[in-house]
């Protein structure tokens, strides 16, 4: 029986610690979303780095960029992380260089695990099956608020846990994830009325992006799993 | 209208910075039950210290002292953190340095907040009231397990936060205190039944300490609020 935990927040990586685990990194508004459409659409790779400068650096070599923070796209940036952004012909087999304001940096914290997935909502279930395939102990990273909790990651974290333990092929002791499949169950029938006073759609919601926030709680709609291999996120097999 | 937060782990302490508000440090099972039931039964004051050396420091020097390490008193300690150890009537007016394995390092690193207070369910209602009457916006700070989210603190931060907000003097718009609520509701009528797998439960089982869990669980018998002066607990007038 594989094990599964979950970690709140970044800031906590170090105290799971498990070379052996395979890593999800989760940032459902709107990074991992963002990443999980792009690779649906398309794309070939994404570098995630952790700073503007270093996404600037890339842009500046001729590389297609995205760069976000508090939500708002950088202004010398085309693309920021709506995952409607990257539903864009052009960037078929293209490589594109992302630095958000949360998932990129969970990506950094993780990225010597055993092996690093991206998961969101819309590929639970191809993430699911991946990790059943793997048979391994599993951590799920959420990316968090500026190294806090939030809701919605530890819902997605919650509902992945779910998934898994129902297979029979997993258990947990671990009271975070216990805690987030609690959160689940309370949600899963209305995870956007559930999200109605979290801190995050509010602040989204201020800046107009009700229909990206419909499109992060769409179950299941995508089959690719990003994967990290050196330091850059390709379409797992 | 105050607001309130909920750290779930003292290694998250530092994101909430805002040194104007009052915290309350809770580590259910079972330092802070433990302080709680130290008050109430005559001790006169609490030196809280993080490390084990520390207390060993103080018991040479004469001092009562108390040290506890994964649920077990330190070898050359007699008191660790059951909250019985403290309902000695020798104890009356007597001065106790206590280290714990979490309890004591969420008090630590809070310790240079506006006020600190130390909760539990044994004393809610009286935190609650204290709260009130302070008209401050308030963190509580869950001790967890060794860094990491554990579940009972979680549920006294739920319920802490319920009361509040329930006074209408209290509101929200953190994430952590959002998720705590949703968890208290789920398992007020049965906190037992709901720590049934908790990670933290099944270490005190293993050591035979149902009888300090169901106490632990027990709510608002107790009206004394220890709160910290000077790095010294006293009881709060």
């Amino acid at each position: 029986m594989n094990s599964i935990q979950v970690c709140f927040s970044p800031s906590q990586f170090e105290y799971f610690n498990d070379p052996e685990s395979i890593v999800v990194v989760v940032d459902v508004f709107r990074a991992t979303s963002a990443m999980c459409t792009a690779f649906e659409y398309g794309v070939g790779k994404i570098i995630p780095v952790a700073t503007v400068d270093e996404a600037r650096e890339y842009k500046s070599k001729g590389f297609l960029a995205a760069a976000e923070r508090d939500g708002v796209v950088i202004e010398d940036f085309e693309i920021g992380n709506s995952p409607f952004d990257y539903m864009n012909p052009k960037f078929k087999d293209q490589t594109i260089v992302i630095s958000t304001t949360n998932g990129t940096q969970a990506i950094e914290v993780a990225k010597n695990a055993y092996k690093l997935i991206v998961g969101s909502f819309l590929n639970i279930n191809a993430v699911s099956q991946f990790l059943k395939n793997a048979q391994r102990n599993v951590i799920i990273v959420c990316a968090g608020w500026k190294n806090k909790f939030n809701l919605e990651d530890s819902l997605f974290a919650g509902a992945l846990a779910t998934l898994l333990i129902e297979s029979q092929q997993f258990s947990t002791s671990c009271d975070s994830t216990l805690a987030a499949m609690n959160l689940y169950n309370i949600a899963q029938n209305d995870m956007y009325g559930f999200l109605e006073n979290s801190s995050h759609r509010n602040r989204l919601r201020k800046l107009n992006l009700e229909k990206d926030i419909r499109h992060c709680l769409t179950l299941s709609i995508y089959n690719s799993v990003p994967i990290l291999e050196n330091g850059v996120l390709i379409k797992a097999k």
